[in-house]
């Protein structure tokens, strides 16, 4: 039961488990390049384990199938933006910036994993969870802001599902156009957030300013 | 050749055309229905063919399977959009409010196919196919103003893309909230676009200026 103590036993029982860990990152390495190169559906597991230097079979010791690994990866991928953000956060301070800055230069980085997420092919589902996911950061900034300084007029859990909604959808940008910059797409974001969208285009009222 | 000349063989002609037509709309209207009470998955051919009135196998005659029975309905459900959306702006002139309103509200009302549609377990090509329905209607918007007064610092693809995203992800609110109005969700998306978030969410600046 105490994790600390040093016996044989337990020496051989951490080295199989580091062994174990290892043999599963190889594999996930493996899984993310061969889907990468391939895409889901062409992507196979003989691939998979021969880029990883291991036997089929020990794939199937660690996933259940191929789908399980890649919902690994992505779930990998949540996890560490999920941290980026945190640490972000920690050393720069709350707000929308920051978080958008932290999602968008990784996700950038791993684009490859989103771009077959985002893939017509593949479930909604996997998208969901990516929307959850920020809906939940986003509700966090929102409270203590409120907190601070009461926002009046503004209904959380919609605008939290509309900037979610603009976020997912800033992500899904790499499917085709793989030069839009992390940061131009933060920027942007930030002066539609800040600026809005004139009233010409909001409710055409400006057209009679017009000559 | 000449569509107007009207002999018997015409007349049986559009007969049938039209008794082919009448089918295939009590088809997809009692698909819809069965959809909606079954789920996409649950939905069965023979239930469907049953509630039309009709064999199985006239059901194929029709369509190939069940998904293209469902993707037709979305499609005449996207085809309805757009022409709603048309007659508003003919009527109350181009601009995002009644361009939202006409979609929300309509998309209100076809919430049981939209609720399928986004489901987790549909492809995420179905969602893309809205966005880009949705995209097109945006750039004749900003255009418009553009040519009327020039927006100065807005990437109009990136801000239709979140734009796009905001109403999209405000249509999948349905998906868990039955009672959000159409209208309380445009006038929420408005809101947004109009005043943006203030300062103190976006980058945490106007913190400095508290006690």
């Amino acid at each position: 039961m105490n994790d600390n103590s040093v016996t044989p036993h337990n020496l051989e029982e951490k080295r199989g488990s580091r062994r174990r860990a290892r043999t599963r990152a190889d594999i996930l390495a493996a899984a993310r390049q061969v889907f990468a190169a391939r895409g889901y559906h062409a992507a196979s597991i003989a691939e998979i384990a021969e880029r990883a230097d291991i036997g089929v079979g020990t794939f199937y010791l660690h996933f259940r199938d191929k789908d399980e690994a890649f919902t690994t990866l992505l779930h990998e991928c949540f996890s560490e933006t999920r941290q980026r953000v945190q640490q972000a956060v920690e050393e720069e301070g709350q707000s929308l910036l920051v978080v958008l800055q932290a999602i968008f230069r990784y996700a950038y980085a791993q684009r490859d994993l989103f771009r077959i997420a985002f893939h017509a092919d593949m479930q909604y589902a996997r998208i969901s969870r990516v929307q959850t996911a920020i809906a939940e950061i986003l509700t966090s900034i929102l409270t203590a802001a409120h907190e601070k300084e009461p926002l009046v007029g503004y209904d959380f859990s919609m605008q939290i599902c509309f900037v979610t909604g603009m976020i997912t959808q800033g992500i899904a940008q790499w499917l085709e156009h793989e030069e839009a910059d992390p940061d131009k797409i933060v920027a942007q974001m930030l002066f539609l957030l800040r600026h809005g969208l004139p009233e010409q285009v909001l409710t055409g009222n400006s057209l009679e300013k017009q000559s």
